[in-house]
């Protein structure tokens, strides 16, 4: 890559991949990108800024080659030809549902260990996967070679499940607890924060 | 209000209200803008600016009296001294997850109805609630007073039913499919969209 790349950037380069993958079911060949950025709510000069990041993709006279561009933003967002293996934190409602959803395996993240702290959960099964003690952490993440993990802990317990994940060579964190977590820069953090998302839709709701 | 409030503020005054009920907790009674800045990582500046959209609450010389501004904040995003009806559409893992998770009631959202098209559903229960017929979408936000709805139906029919509940009265969506919804700018509309954030997720991964 030529420079660092905006976080609005990877989050319009998922958006693209996505009305590629439309495209391309509807049969389409090449798309320009003004259509490309129609399609996904912006316009054809950002299209070409955020892809400038990468490469040169447009054909002069056709556009972009759908099925090869598709292809080529699913290896940049590191979603191709790899399996992220991640493991889930917190086996209570949410956390079981997310093992279940499809976007995930979809995605390329694909779970393979649930744990929790609750006696009355751990060895019960989840999706096919075993809910294993939280004490077993270390040794479950070096055994399954996990590299991502989804928090779905209460929030107070939040913090110290990030720092064990971590110190247990955890790289990445998909955090749903409603908590800032501290941690070192190295480590990739995205937080799904639905309080904040709830708090939003409300806020506009009286004001609009 | 004075004007429009960016995005970015309302996000912000969510985290602020987290903090101030921290600071709450603590039996603090009066927080500066800069250490309340530190607390939700921004500094004192952008906390006068955000508040500068409502009103003056600080008192000179000792601050921002924290119980007092944790209140006015929550009226302010709507979730203080008032509930939101909710209903989901799509009763499967993640709707019902999502019906039994203590985020939402606590940010004032109560769930009042949950549909779903499938027979193998309609009628079962799920945390209280049982499960009614989308068939009857109409009718049941009528009755119910629904306001908000969650919607967790799988991509290729997520349009649709955003139609439907706009048409039956809803005000405001939270969607979850990984699609990008065309409805009326006079509702509000908010995008918790997984796909995106795992790629987000992947993409720093292999370029950290």
């Amino acid at each position: 890559m030529k420079k660092k790349v905006p976080q609005a950037t990877v989050h319009r380069l998922s958006l693209y991949a996505r009305y590629l993958g439309e495209l391309e079911a509807q049969g389409e060949d090449y798309v320009s990108s003004e259509r490309l950025g129609e399609g996904v709510g912006t316009n054809g000069a950002q299209v070409r800024k955020d892809l400038s990041f990468f490469d040169r993709f447009g054909i002069p006279g056709r556009g972009y080659p759908v099925s090869f561009l598709r292809k080529r933003l699913a290896n940049i967002l590191g979603v191709g030809d790899r399996v992220w293996r991640v493991a889930v934190v917190g086996a209570g409602r949410l956390g079981a549902a997310l093992v279940g959803y499809s976007v995930f395996e979809k995605q390329s993240f694909h779970f393979v260990a649930i744990l929790d702290n609750d006696p009355g959960k751990i060895g019960t099964r989840v999706n096919g996967l075993e809910v294993g003690d939280i004490r077993d952490l270390r040794g479950i993440v070096s055994s399954q070679n996990v590299e991502v993990a989804v928090i779905t802990v209460p929030v107070h317990s939040a913090q110290q499940v990030a720092d064990m994940l971590v110190e247990a060579g955890v790289r990445a964190l998909l955090n749903f607890a409603p908590a800032k977590l501290d941690v070192s820069p190295h480590i990739v953090l995205r937080n799904v924060d639905l309080a904040v998302e709830l708090e939003g839709l409300s806020f506009h709701l009286i004001n609009s």
